[in-house]
């Protein structure tokens, strides 16, 4: 058996500072005068009580975790906050069942953004802040872990980006702390950014500061039913499709940006590949809108820009019921789902440097029949790509489609149509939230779905949000093996 | 400019007997009283002149053809033969389009069987026949090239049966003369024998020599509205869904076991594998329409089994409608759509082998994460595998899905809804035949796709049908470079 210990330690420390994430939303309830103050704080001690005792009876040497200890607690973490993360969901007045209560705090830590709650404006400030901090947290929580984590484990091709960081050090734990720290102070600034931007796009303070969170976290929760449609304010839309933009790239680039080399973020080849694809779909189904269903061009534009970057980016949010929007667009934003942004940044889904990777290597395989005796290296940002690398982000594909067909699989088993089955796996494998048809689209939710359906996709979340094989190497039974 | 005059020769001399296939129809005809022979005689005259003319003009040392001829050969021979082919569908009674006949005989030719015909029970007897001819033929053709051409171009990881004809000599076209020849008997008795069951299970006899033509080549063509299903008769069924399996297996492993290995068929990993996942699929639906459609277990295995073995083999004979068994069939129906059989059958498809390279590649990828210092080589039927073919397997299976999606949005631009696209899609890429929805399922048919549509999907069918590479290759400016 490994050793577990420092996964324990470490698990108590990330949910102690969960415990104090909850007070947030407490302080804002009992500022308002509503009883649910009672559910955070509850909860807050349940997480600091059963945090403080993991990190005082597993306290020691911790700081040097080998890699299968990291594995253990990427996605420990992730399961463990959750269950705590549900609590104020279920203890509030919402009074979620705990399935419920655990598939909505598993979509905000993954920043999928599917909901089961409806009734969103007549909620109290407590739980719609507790949705945007979850998603905030978790937005946070993916950048540093695709910057001081996978890279070093190799998951999934991130091995390229291994010389992103200039922290090189072998130790897990204190180089996540330092990227974290780095890291942290971009977000937070762009956070404010947003927020400020919101609301002199004419949102109020608290929807802007909720907003701001989910946005560049690209979550999806809103404070509202209509999502950002019900502001209908073509300024606070562009802010948030720039915002989305924002959360999608590599936050790193940011840093770099700042200090001094501001051609590193627009340079790199995943940013210009992922910008051009999104001019490319807004384009086309700008196109669409103004053609088949005869838009004036500027409305054309702006429902095309903002919904087909909510998906691409899966974000979540929706001004519009695209699923009437007729054919083309039903199945663009369908196979958007799967694409995803730039590594790095807080998106989900296949994102831009694989379709890259693959791509070449397509090429690669093409040009090899072509002349069977000449070498060529498949090429990534210009440098040739590692064999390792390149059958990583291969086998990461594979992985994808397989998971995503179990799921769709899943969720049809429970009696789903077609439709509902397939894009609510995608919705919750590429952590995007809606999915398509009358019952998960974009004027839908997930609270119709059985317990089990939920639990499954909770799982199809966090499978995805880890890019897969963080997940699936625990399932092995060599990996238990010391 | 590469030298063509090989590919011109070869091409010619395939569609001289392309011409001679196309008098069985007219005989039919004739001896029916039936006026449509004029449009088979004529349109074998048409193909013989042609045909001829190519022969004659480009004959001389043509035995040797280089790589790059055998790419131009293998897909203009197809996409040559199909206009030829389409000819009497449109000459003919039936006066269909020429958008339409070449939809038709491509389907044909490529084994799809996909139709743009109504009022089958009505026809007369020389077009049926024509069909089946077709898909009989494209049957044989795919089975000769995925034995004797593929694996030495090394298309899509097919490298890995390169040793399955002991006639490994250079020279393509002896080659693969000589493999026609061998498997060409095995072909034709397979194909007598189903038709004496068949025709014992109670078919007349032209039916029984039609489908079984269209079941050894798991194409799909049926000469009634109702397919197979308008035979009633479980007896029937069983035949055929034996045949489609024997369709769907090494050809090159029956003359194996006929030369006295017959434990080489069944001892393949690839077979063990395709007939394993059939039996887990027609388990689980049979479990399925039992429980949920309260159906009794043996008709709900008779439903389950044909037509899952229907469509997973890329077959595409229905005897039920199954878009109205709810939401776990429909679901299984599009995933089990991608599948196919083995390679060397007649199956298109992703195939089995390449399900098992990828599972293995996963497999090996997640103990190397779990391991990062032990070598762990992928296992392709307990040999290593290539690091060049599981390379052109994976590539392969990212350029099918980028291809469907591709397809997909083509068929949404015309308008089409997300089922019918995406099913329509996979329905041509993968040599299927039926989609789902109402349009294109099982009760359906592609007339009332717009001409751009049949032309979408003939593309699709002809890359599906040629492993994509073959054909992808051609789109390279280097290729025709010399």
């Amino acid at each position: 058996m490994r050793d577990l210990r420092p996964v324990l330690f470490a698990t108590g420390g990330l949910l102690m500072a969960l415990a104090a994430a909850m007070i947030v939303p407490a302080i804002a309830d009992l500022a308002a005068g509503n009883d649910d103050w009672r559910a955070f704080a509850a909860s807050s001690g349940a997480a600091l009580f059963v945090g403080g005792a993991l990190a005082l009876a597993f306290r020691g040497r911790v700081w040097v975790l080998a890699a299968h200890q990291t594995f253990v607690l990427t996605t420990a973490s992730w399961v463990v906050l959750t269950a705590f993360a549900a609590l104020p969901f279920a203890l509030s007045d919402a009074r979620l069942s705990y399935a419920d209560a655990y598939f909505e705090a598993m979509s905000g830590l993954t920043t999928t953004g599917s909901t089961v709650l409806d009734r969103l404006d007549a909620r109290p400030a407590g739980i719609l802040l507790w949705r945007a901090l979850l998603q905030w947290l978790g937005g946070i929580g993916i950048v540093v872990m695709a910057v001081a984590v996978l890279p070093f484990l190799g998951v999934g091709g991130m091995q390229l980006f291994r010389a992103e960081s200039s922290d090189r050090s072998d130790k897990a734990l204190p180089r996540t702390a330092r990227v974290a720290a780095s890291i942290g102070g971009a977000y937070l600034a762009l956070t404010a950014l947003w927020a400020a931007m919101l609301w002199l796009a004419g949102m109020g303070g608290f929807d802007a500061a909720c907003h701001a969170m989910t946005t560049i976290a690209t979550g999806g929760y809103s404070t509202r039913d209509a999502s950002i449609g019900h502001f209908d304010s073509a300024a606070v839309e562009a802010v948030v499709i720039a915002g989305m933009i924002a959360g999608s790239l590599p936050f790193m680039l940011y840093l770099s940006a700042l200090r001094g080399s501001p051609r590193a973020l627009f340079g790199d080849a995943q940013v210009r590949c992922f910008l051009a694809a999104a001019a490319a779909v807004v384009a086309a189904l700008t196109w669409h809108l103004a053609a088949a269903d005869e838009l004036p061009a500027a409305e054309a534009l702006r429902r095309a820009s903002f919904n087909a970057v909510s998906i691409m980016t899966g974000t979540g949010y929706v001004t519009d019921d695209y699923g009437a929007w007729g054919g083309l667009a039903v199945s663009t934003m369908f196979f958007l789902m799967f694409v995803g942004g730039c590594t790095g940044g807080t998106t989900g889904g296949i994102k831009i440097f694989r379709f890259q990777v693959l791509f070449s290597t397509v090429r690669v395989e093409l040009e090899r029949l072509v002349r069977p005796h000449r070498v060529v290296a498949p090429l990534y940002a210009r440098r040739p790509l590692p064999e390792a690398a390149m059958r990583a982000v291969l086998g990461f594909y594979f992985a994808f489609f397989a998971a995503f067909a179990a799921a769709a699989l899943g969720l049809a088993l429970h009696g789903h149509d077609l439709l509902t089955s397939v894009s609510g796996a995608a919705a919750a494998l590429a952590n995007v939230g809606p999915g398509l048809g009358a019952e998960i689209g974009p004027d839908g939710n997930f609270a119709g779905f059985a317990d089990s359906a939920k639990w499954l996709l909770s799982a199809a979340m966090l499978l995805g949000r880890l890019e897969l094989f963080t997940v699936l190497i625990l399932l092995l039974p060599g990996f238990w093996r010391s």
